[in-house]
């Protein structure tokens, strides 16, 4: 077993096995259903993988002591067990990939307190995550995590992915607002890691290495959320610009110069904003400027906030702004982030095949450098793409289309040169490989390109200190 | 080597390893003057230990590759090495406890990047933290880490203990403000983890993994912090409470209610006050309140921060303050923090004995129940005390003194009993160790009172991952 994070030896889920699946868990914790199993088996990665993975059980835990229950069996006897939220994830983190046991997190579905007085939530991880904000709304409180798909996703998805979103710049992402953590090893026991507390030095900082660790750790059964005051207001700006250079310089000033951090600062390229102009009734104004930018700010009230949306305004009109559309009530904010999220949806607006969805980051001063390469690359490969995404962060996301329509299976041999080349530019600029949608399946193979030998060697013994048969999420993060 | 955690058996440093630390580091880089051994093999631990540890030899590297040279080498030859910053630490964490090498990093002292477009610094581990907080203000940006030693700690060792301090309600303990880090790991190999980047979702989250490790993971040589708008106005308010409770209940309120997150508030007792009083010069406004409170708050402009000082006295004064005095100006300013700095300065400015320094953290709420368990706690050790802290976080300092002067060596045994029983009460609420101060050599005992034993096992098991031989840093953190 050299390379831990790949594949081992396992037993199959044989009869015998889901009989004592069912002796744990009950005749409805278990299914060996072909077709949930191949459900249980896909998320929303694009494109889909070159071949097909297949869960040969699904487990729906519903509370810590049956999680623990499963992972014992399961470590005992060898088999490999995928723990997985909603399904929303973009790089096969929940895929099981070696077969075996998916671990359907959908039963420990309760938030199990709102705490007011110490400004903290604790939850199961099977709950969607606009549920969570919601339940710290009706409280008068804020979850400031925001990952764009959190209509849909688990709050324990998004801990295992470190999800990101719009609000990064301000809040920051996922594991900025988790205080403790409980969760199950693969030997069963049960360990809890910080809690309802803002400072704790007490060992090992292991729920920020849980966070992000995409289920190949441990599998995380409850969390403590931070909560902060609620954001009574909000404002969002529209703003075309002329050049790539100034939209990001200009993102630079609003914080350096006008001394705000706004609470999204999101970027559309001109393709992104001629294809909703093109596949939608959407009409945009400045459609054929080089980019657009939304810059929303949040405050407590209207006084406070004014005073921000007026000084960055005043930057983006002295900065080349084309325009600056000011839209504070609902129903224009939500003009304003409708051609957002067209943007995102293209590839199912249009129906046009997918050579890949990519997430890279770069220094945010570098976003205008990566933007004039990224043509001559796409050029190569004889692709077009869309760029948009989370500029102040430097997390632009690119979505590639080959030219023509080509097979689905030749979209994976176009993509992998195509990737190579784009990451070895991202790594040239100080970037990295993926800013909130994770290694998974997708991505494992071009770690190399950002991590060296030691970081990967030492990855694999942190693995195995945590993991050591291997069995937890076997086969992502690493080649 | 079953408990890797503890010590091993190591190679002594003899004069043949000198003389090949010498060839490593050059003549100035490495000293055996028993004298300069002895003064870097203390730190700030109160009271000092039961024994005294001793460093063979102090190393000063001044590069990454003269560090990873010096790991390489005590790698092979099983010699252990402790790094140090300004010493400045309460838990050990410096202190050399199985002898061997002292790793000075203060030769690695230059701040090597302000960059004011994406908002980073990017500094050597050896420069004193006030130096980053005045190179950052220089380009007109602010770094929120702010130790209460910051005038003489080293960002270094910010990080090897994730310091905290007043501000952390507000904007988090350092490494909240950490994007990046270079280390060398015991082998000698090279690796960066993170970047000039605020979202980063590429292997593992090794950042944090290190950030509190105490130094016994790998030797930070480079650190990227997070830099922010600084803020341009201040108002502190000292506000006297009638009791615990209301304190308390008035610190919560401030948030949800108010909807202000304060950069600070402080807590002091009725007996820190008192002793301030009886101690020095200083006349403090209702000096036999149950409790002080400083509630700092800032902001971009006095406009935008007087709704929030407006609001928060108003929430001051319902809620049962015996007076709110507004602080705006520099100098009064100044006189409402020299009650706190001389609050933490009392064992030094008394000259009295004391049993321990506590560090304790439970949940926010809970902060009134702990206080009022606290004097039956210390009365039945026939021990006094102060107690002050970041009430907001939870995270109350605790200076004890024994009743009548005892030798020093019987503090030590006096302390033992008294802290397990303080500790338990502690665990019984809900909260931790130590919040700020470490556990180094000072709390390594009292772990198995907050952390499993599978907990236990997973620290030591992931220590064995980073440093197979057990060379850093060893005998701290468990027993």
């Amino acid at each position: 077993m050299e390379n831990v994070m790949g594949s081992s030896v396992y037993s199959p889920v044989s009869e015998k096995v889901v009989e004592d699946l069912v002796a744990l868990l009950g005749r409805s914790g278990v299914t060996t259903d072909r077709e949930k199993c191949l459900a249980y088996s896909v998320d929303e990665t694009i494109p889909r993988f070159e071949r097909e993975y297949a869960a040969e059980a699904v487990c729906f835990p519903e509370d810590t002591a049956q999680v623990s229950a499963v992972l014992r069996y399961a470590n005992e006897h060898r088999i490999p067990v995928t723990p997985r939220g909603a399904g929303t994830g973009l790089s096969g983190g929940a895929v099981p990939a070696c077969g075996g046991i998916v671990l359907s997190m959908e039963r420990m579905n309760a938030i199990l307190e709102v705490d007011r007085e110490n400004r903290t939530l604790t939850t199961e991880p099977g709950v969607v995550t606009a549920d969570v904000t919601k339940a710290a709304r009706n409280s008068g409180l804020f979850y400031a995590g925001d990952p764009c798909s959190g209509d849909i996703s688990f709050i324990g998805g998004n801990v295992a992915e470190n999800a990101g979103g719009n609000k990064v710049i301000k809040y920051g992402a996922t594991g900025a607002h988790v205080l403790g953590l409980e969760a199950v090893l693969p030997d069963g026991s049960v360990v809890t890691f910080g809690g309802r507390r803002r400072k704790d030095v007490t060992g090992y900082d292991f729920v920020h290495l849980l966070v992000g660790s995409e289920g190949t750790l441990a599998v995380v059964t409850k969390i403590i959320l931070n909560l902060i005051p609620l954001p009574k207001r909000v404002t969002d700006l529209l703003v075309p610009m002329p050049s790539l250079e100034a939209a990001v310089k200009l993102v630079s000033l609003v914080t350096t110069e006008g001394g705000v951090v706004p609470s999204s600062v999101e970027f559309m390229d001109r393709n992104s904003i001629l294809n909703v102009e093109r596949y939608t009734s959407l009409r945009i104004p400045h459609s054929d400027a080089a980019a657009q930018l939304i810059i929303q700010m949040d405050g407590m009230d209207r006084r406070q906030l004014w005073g921000d949306v007026e000084k960055t305004g005043d930057l983006c009109v002295r900065n080349g702004a084309l325009e600056v559309f000011v839209a504070e009530d609902r129903n224009a904010r939500d003009r304003v982030w409708r051609i957002r999220k067209y943007v995102a949806a293209e590839e199912w607006t249009y129906s046009m095949p997918v050579l890949s969805k990519e997430d890279i980051v770069v220094p945010t001063s570098a976003v205008a450098a990566f933007l004039t390469r990224l043509p001559r690359i796409t050029e190569r490969h004889r692709a077009t793409y869309n760029a948009y995404g989370h500029i102040a962060d430097g997390n632009i996301h690119i979505t590639i289309f080959p030219d023509g329509i080509a097979p689905e299976e030749d979209l994976h041999e176009l993509a992998v040169p195509l990737r190579r080349e784009l990451y070895a530019c991202v790594n040239d600029l100080g970037g990295t490989l993926s800013g909130e949608h994770g290694t998974g399946l997708k991505r494992k193979e071009y770690t190399d390109i950002f991590l060296n030998e030691a970081q990967r060697a030492l990855m694999k013994r942190v693995k195995r200190a945590f993991d050591p048969n291997n069995i937890l999420n076997p086969s992502k993060m690493l080649p």
